[in-house]
């Protein structure tokens, strides 16, 4: 930041404990992939609220810690008049999370981010079935279980690549 | 059918029972105010699937039955090709729904719906906060409780006439 | 039926498609294992409404096909005068479900079932976090994916075992 | 605390922002209509994570900010212990919330608790469906939005007494 004019930005911004680190590097790869597109990669840490309002896309990232972490909600829960000024509507949207078990609660913190997404009014961008999905992944978003894949790597790049490609058609029309 | 070939369609189907019925009408009147959208308004009992693959994008619709219909999951339920050939995906998507009770089981009715959407890879439309939700309405879709309201009409033609925004632009950006 | 009269009944109900039909055969175990426990085995087909009523719990299943089965919310809508009634109400209940992806909707389609128990004022009985959890099972209930493994039917055994203690907890208390 | 040895402890714990603290009179007042109970009031900045432990049954508040509070699932996180020890498996277990929007995520926040509490492997108490529900509550529990109301009142006080008296009937078994 600044963005360069030309560039469509999509947002990676997660909190970044356990697996969640090295599942968002896919998230960025795959995003960063789509021609047109700068990634802004943010740990909680260096997050910055006025990028949420700067950014095309947004992919929102937190462990499973039956649900999202406290520390994510806490951050969020100061964007409340962002949500009330309806600034972060329209925009692509995604989520992403990873922890220890495949269905001990991954897809119900999928849901609680994808629920801070549509809360603003963002577009909801998921994983379409393919057989990938047999083995990683989720409609809500890409996951890790226990470690990082092969798999769930191309998950988390398909996701990233999706989200760039909405952000670029959806901006392309606007202008 | 068959559309007009310079128009995008958005496709409106739903289980008509209770209020559902009511509250598709200001769906489709919503998503037909937008200029370029051709709407197929298909209660399910002349519901086509063919059309499912032919749409630009869908507005689903259940009453609240303690969740979806078995009547719309069976039907839906055929849709399995579709879901494992990928048709579906990228078409933007939105749900309704219409019960009793305020809070019991209309989110959770949505969000089946919303499941429904986002397993056949479709991107999510929802309504972003406004001042018109503390009375009607959902992050998740449109609603009607009890009986169907002005403010329950005003954000159902909001989502139909987003849906078909939608629609449109990323339409165009394709053509 | 019917039932010994000294006997506390655990109804295992479930559309028995794809891995359920096996995975049932573990909760019927788990919750036969428990002394003074009656169980009742209803694939589908050979379901019994009055059985609902009849029972002292209630384990349902579904295979995951985005959600529960049509064919099972169909037969469930039947019961609605039930729920009218509130004759289910304070029964303890669990869920439990099979498909071909971890993350897949499975945790999803175990909310459905749980929304539907829930729905008629069940007490809802889930499985507690073990180190068995990293590898099956949800929160929200028993699973399978893809094969039914060992470890699955540790957790299915589990549940069932967990369920028919509850209902003989409860049933000692109101005698 | 310490409790009378003789009494069953039943924990109100919130959020007390908003309409919570209102909310959770009646959850306390329904709480204590069961003779035999204990009920300890904990608005979240006198919480104590041993209370946790001591009680027999907990009901857990939060106000409806787009899901639960951070500040919430924030003291949350710091029972982790007692999830992997599972000392809080079996106890009954509530929810309540309030908000400004009757269908903006006000299920979405009470299942996010239902999270919480299911994901230590307590029993989830709901609210059956009653004519009442057509105006407040939820399956998933008790609710109030823009004030509170005769209606939400008694919706809170049944559930406040539905726990207790679980909490009563599974204490008496397990002397």
């Amino acid at each position: 930041m600044p963005a360069d004019s030309d560039m469509t930005v999509v947002l990676v911004l997660y909190d970044s404990q356990g697996l969640v680190a090295e599942l968002a590097k896919s998230i960025v790869e795959g995003a960063s992939s789509v021609e047109g597109i700068e990634v802004w990669d943010r740990p909680l840490d260096i997050a910055d609220k006025d990028e949420l309002v700067k950014c095309d896309a947004l992919i929102l990232g937190s462990p499973n810690w039956t649900g999202i972490t406290g520390r994510l909600k806490h951050w969020w829960d100061y964007t409340g008049d962002l949500w009330e000024s309806g600034e972060l509507a329209d925009k692509p949207a995604a989520a992403f999370s990873a922890g220890w078990s495949p269905s001990g609660g991954l897809e119900a913190t999928l849901l609680q981010l994808v629920h801070l997404l549509i809360g603003h009014g963002m577009l909801i961008v998921g994983l379409p079935w393919t057989s990938t999905m047999n083995h990683s992944g989720s409609y809500y978003g890409a996951t890790a279980v226990r470690k990082v894949t092969d798999l769930d790597r191309e998950q988390a790049r398909t996701l990233g690549a999706r989200v760039s490609e909405y952000a670029l058609r959806l901006s392309k029309v606007s202008s």
